[in-house]
């Protein structure tokens, strides 16, 4: 496959962010005296992302930080219920945990084998201090990083998809998106670009499924390691 | 120093753009068939550069990618004279050049053990496709790439060093600017960034001296190495 660049989802295709983050609730958690199910708390946590960023999408909240809709989330999820007892640092720390999420045992590997032809970058709706942040303490080998903050919207506005040809200097067909969300695969399809899919089962915890790869995908793969031998 | 990102300026302060173009218009030129002092004319397209970036920051010229802005000086010069056997693809090559310029014997080790505790970027003229392709020729180990092309401006624009505290989400007196240029040390401070110098004699050819650094450098040191040492 001809392409130069490849381009990453970041949570859920290369970090478990579930596991990561239910770690991080059980500590602050226990630290606050608060009991909950801290897997199930993740999930509801990573549930309110979809829609707020929709919202910014569709221009009905003016575009912030995931960092601030990640806290904004979080303080909505704590309005009752247990988790008012988390304090404004034990929340600071919360939206932090999602800069230190833990790759998937083929990332570091597969991404380190993808470089040694290709581009790495992330295109993730992370801010840049986030992105930068979660690639150094994961150590994922990126060249780059390019995050829908510098389009001032999120995925799947087309505005993100296309920071990748506008600032790396290629044409769209040049750029492979990889992703284990066909939602994200589609979108970058509509801007040209070749598409890669990854299944990650375990992004919402043990016991669940992937969906399948949208139609049209250009290379579907296992994991990384076998994305790499097939482009 | 209490700092979290260093920032370089990356031609001459990291990479020693006068042989690497020399080597690079020897090469083509000889390839065409011109015989030209070719130190001289790295240093003549060199010399360029900052007028035509001055023309962009004043707004008489709308922005453009430096790879454009290198291609539009290299034509000036090859407008007449000998340079202008230098076909198309001779030109579109040595534009390219500026993309793979070697480090300073210092650079990677020192940049490297500057890593250990700081996220490094660069903040450079140099676009985001350019310093990306650079990075990765030169093995300079960055968390991410900041380009004056995220600002749609050059230095020293004060938006360009803004990127910095706006992209990577802390104060302004959390960044090192370090640069062997002190006008761009001296336009980073009135942003409030810290500041380092260090000398690069060599910039422009053998037999060169380096500018005393500003009155009111942060951190001044022999090198990167030593420079890591003091903060």
């Amino acid at each position: 496959m001809d392409v130069e660049i490849v381009a990453f989802d970041v949570f859920g295709t290369l970090v478990d962010w579930h596991t990561s983050m239910t770690a991080a609730l059980a500590e602050v958690g226990a630290r606050a005296g608060i009991d909950a199910d801290w897997p199930d708390v993740a999930s509801a946590w990573r549930a309110r992302y979809r829609p707020a960023l929709d919202r910014v999408v569709a221009g009905d909240l003016p575009f912030r930080s995931l960092d601030e809709l990640h806290r904004m989330m979080l303080d909505e999820m704590a309005a009752e219920g247990p988790l008012r007892a988390l304090s404004d640092t034990d929340r600071e720390e919360l939206v932090r945990g999602w800069h230190r999420l833990r790759p998937w045992p083929d990332t570091v590997p597969g991404l380190t084998k993808l470089r040694e032809r290709h581009i790495l970058t992330p295109l993730s709706n992370g801010g840049m201090g986030l992105l930068t942040r979660l690639a150094r303490a994961a150590g994922l080998p990126f060249d780059c990083i390019l995050s829908a903050e510098l389009a001032g919207t999120y995925k799947p506005d087309p505005r993100v998809y296309r920071l990748v040809p506008r600032y790396l200097d290629v044409p769209p067909d040049r750029v492979l998106m990889v992703a284990c969300h066909p939602d994200d695969l589609e979108a970058a399809a509509r801007e040209g670009l070749r598409t890669g899919y990854i299944p990650r089962p375990r992004e919402w915890g043990p016991g669940g499924t992937a969906p399948p790869p949208p139609d049209h995908v250009d290379v579907a793969a296992g994991d990384l390691l076998s994305l790499a031998d097939l482009i």
